[in-house]
């Protein structure tokens, strides 16, 4: 069946299939001590226009947010994130797991405002109890985010001064960064979240490969004995090279941004007859992730034909459905899909 | 300076201090093994109608909290509370410390509702990623609560309700249960509590003690060794017999409820005083806990005379305090501070 | 340069390439509920003769062992290990980071001993202050072992018995199982592993796979909502169906045992050339793993021309390596190590 | 009966009690913040030499190694201990529960060598795998130790310089450091203790409080937000002035240490009498606590008519038990217990 439900739903792009082939027979040291680790690092770093950055690149994105926030994360200070963001809805409580609160700022459009942020602090201070309550101990936010939408390099930037006027490090979710970076209207480049956050990462298993993402140190702070902390949370992957393989691969002639312009292309013409044809947008947001709240009789009908993801009830008589693109999507799934709408 | 603080700026009842001093020359087991902790559960067991209880005694309630969710909650769960909850506002994330996320669910004046905890498990149980996030596992309330309003017995019976439906065992934070079971307008009895919850306690250091909690698991639902369990938290007394001896005390001659209801009787004679001098009561509240919103400059005239707990800010001019009687509460402090209004 | 260092050095074999390669175009539902995982299961089901067996894959071998005890050890308990064991030693702690302690026994060329683990758990529950202490919960022991020494049928069956007197399920680390059960002179097989252990794993990393643990359950003992415990424990793949593939590549065509087979054949012959030369074996074990103790000066002189693992300093003068043949090891590797040797 | 059977049988000395009984009508600020603490912490700093000494009050002893513990080691990192130390044996795995791993050397009568502690150290850090290990992050001792043995100033100062060479912050358990104070033979002082710490407590349960253990951190190396972390480990007791009483009593007029000598005076006795009656010192200490190896028939004798330690069985037909003095000892009670050797 016709399926628009994710974008991790096929394996990889052909060029790292091939890359996987041609070093099938070779002999490598383990834990991404290897060469190819070294060429993606140096290809990353130089993407970013960031030589100093520091690198690790972990499985999945729950293991990296968790590994993330409870290595930068004070023991007594929580991480602050919109109440839509991933770490508090869709990971089980895999930063709670690791003993630290998720706090939760009001979400629009999937993203915290930065004056939010900001009262939010200064009334935590304020208060006269805040030694006996959780400190906000680090952001998170996501680039794009859980609703597709962007943050602008305005927001960021706002954003990025709370988080030093407080002492909070600013960590950025890229599981999607790549069709972040090549949306319509986007004003954010790789080189600017390098610049604003205190680490972020490239997400891999959303864009083009078979999983993996690439964390980014942007300077010098990568917690002391890294590795043993990515041990510990039992994040260590033992074919480091099959990571570094990957996102050698993605930033060879610019093969992640491609990819990812590919799906947004795709959404954008999904988007463009689902407005033409009277449907309603959820929410108003350029990349690969397109909400639609429909009514229960169109949402069980294009389900009959078409994977769909479930966002959540709207109301009694609708229904919020995700459909999403991917490096993968062909003209011809669009133009089913289009057929279906 | 005359204070109104808290409920906890007082040593002790005399009953107490003078027990202690009877037995200072005895030698006791260790770890509430002893007589005295036997007496004193037999009595508890007596005052709730509830042969079989099998009760612990702890020492502070943060630590009470951490202790029974962290032992009764399912380890891919949380805790559901009322978002103004103890543990999820004023406990610096002692319970994200054992791994489980505070679940939250709006307040009405400190209280959850019945059919919205319904709602929020029926929600959860109906989300295709539900398996992604983190379960209701079990129910946090306290009576009273965080604000001084009490459930009535038909708001606990509805929770109850809805609690067994989703196999949620329900726990009671009675920190303050005495100045719930005697206040005025009350009609949910230690007997009830004992029926309705699945664990619940009977707070000491805010009634009459130096320190102390009651547990009590209702119907032989003690976590499997739970001694170890408590040791293993940090939380196990080495002279156990000072609790015992402090709540065989308080359930003598029904000192708990007589002392609770001094306070009691003190907060109403000063809320009586508050209405009339037409003050704004934040909540309808019947117990030892008064909340007031006051212009600032009221705020600050009265505070140079009589300590006042801090709640919040309500706007850019009016603060909301907390005016707190206690068991040690006196007449001529009541009188004072009526005085200063 | 030669490499004998360890047996993950290599991608996978060329029939898992292939199989990938096959998919490339494929959809699938993610988090491992697709068809081919279901297939994969199906064989590893009948590979086991336990048709009941409930499976899961995961992705490393240290993520698995923190996923499963801390799934199946009772919050008052550890797990008990032997002190060379991989839990234990080379983990960065990632057992305790769960907050379960590794309770050790000593080893026996890397086993632990029936007897002695009896004995420990008579004196832990002798000691008159035994609720002081962690408990036994669970059984930590690997097939093979960390030193390459294998478990036999009636070592096996005596530790199962001391599990089931003392209620402790039994967790067999079985990321070697497949050197394990085709190594010369075993006598466990796969259906033994699975009747006597209450959950063990077969693995991938080091047999053939990219990656991949497959996690078995034998009597309808998952814990429940596993997928929730695996998803906070950081350690749910997006992708799963490339786990299923690979274990489904694997269980076809007895392909596991087979590439098994041959890294023992390859370890069997350079075995046989060192024991003609005199060198000292440090452990007299079957399976791809072969320990020397090495004059520092050979150690030295065989480093500069092949990569072995280090083991540890056995005195001032000596030290003991590591030889470790794969599956991907070639004739023409053991002859150039041979006439190194 | 007659009772040796631990140190903390008693309530407290006569000056605390009197001292509480003082205060009872006193209103104190809550969680320690309190003119009572204050004097006492001012006495400490005196008594330690140490005017910069920051002092935090604890309730008990397993609480206050799994905060302190939990506080200064790493997160990649584990606490380093005899495997006879407190926190690896007798506290339910209180210190694995806050995600840290208890490296053990080998006791000698209950201590480490300084010598094997920088061995263990060295060996680690050559290790070809320590990243993958978990890293000795901080070191644990006690004195008096577990088995009431005392370490010199020399094995202090090496310890320490092991410390330092290992950047390890050493903490010193001092729930029985009057006792070790105040032994026969020591060359230990509290300034030499607080000169060489870290961290360590003066542990007040076991000397003559109700409970209560003092923190000292030695230069200004108090975990930031510490209160918070005390809360977040459920070990914030509400009424702190209640800690503040006893140890401001206990260092007044030396109490602390004329105490402490009086139940060593006791032991003193007793083994006296044990020496010349032919019984077996199983350990040649100082301090109150007396260990003794007795065939299983004497034993059994013994406890008829007095409650005593239960240390571990020796062998088949031998018991090691301890005999306990505490500063609560009568005279009466010793002559009672040697009219029974």
């Amino acid at each position: 069946m016709l399926s628009f439900e994710n974008d991790y739903s096929c394996t990889a792009t052909p060029e790292i299939i091939e890359r996987i082939e041609q070093i099938e027979q070779n002999q490598y040291p383990g834990y991404g001590n290897d060469s190819i680790c070294e060429s993606a690092k140096t290809k990353i770093r130089e993407a970013c226009s960031c030589p100093d950055a520091q690198i690790f690149f972990l499985v999945g994105g729950t293991q990296t947010n968790q590994t993330i926030i409870d290595s930068i994360t004070p023991q007594y200070a929580g991480v602050v994130a919109a109440n839509t963001g991933h770490v508090n809805v869709h990971e089980a409580g895999a930063i709670e797991f690791t003993g630290h609160k998720v706090l939760t700022l009001p979400h629009h459009d999937g993203k915290i405002d930065a004056n939010e942020l900001d009262e939010y602090c200064a009334t935590f201070y304020a208060d006269g109890n805040y030694t006996h309550m959780v400190f906000p101990g680090c952001v998170y936010i996501s680039q794009a985010t859980e609703y597709g939408t962007l943050y602008t390099l305005a927001e960021l930037e706002a954003i990025r001064k709370v988080c030093t006027k407080y002492d909070m490090p600013l960590f950025i979710d890229g599981a999607r960064l790549g069709y972040a970076m090549t949306a319509t209207g986007n004003d954010v480049t790789l080189e600017d979240i390098a610049r604003i956050a205190d680490v972020f990462y490239i997400g891999g298993t959303k864009v083009g490969a078979m999983f993996g993402e690439a964390v980014v140190f942007t300077h010098g702070n990568m917690p002391k004995n890294f590795v043993t902390l990515v041990k510990q949370h039992g994040a260590l992957l033992a074919k480091g090279w099959l990571l570094g393989v990957q996102f050698d691969t993605l930033f060879t002639d610019d093969l992640y941004c491609r990819i990812a312009r590919h799906a947004n292309d795709a959404a954008d013409r999904i988007r463009e007859v689902l407005v033409e044809r009277g449907y309603t947008l959820t929410f108003d947001a350029p990349t690969n992730q397109i909400f639609i709240t429909l009514d229960n009789a169109t949402s069980e009908r294009l389900q009959r034909n078409v994977r769909l993801g479930f966002m959540e009830k709207a109301d009694d008589t609708h229904t919020v459905m995700r459909i999403c693109t991917s490096w993968a999507t062909t003209d011809e799934q669009v133009e089913q899909l289009i057929a279906l709408l």
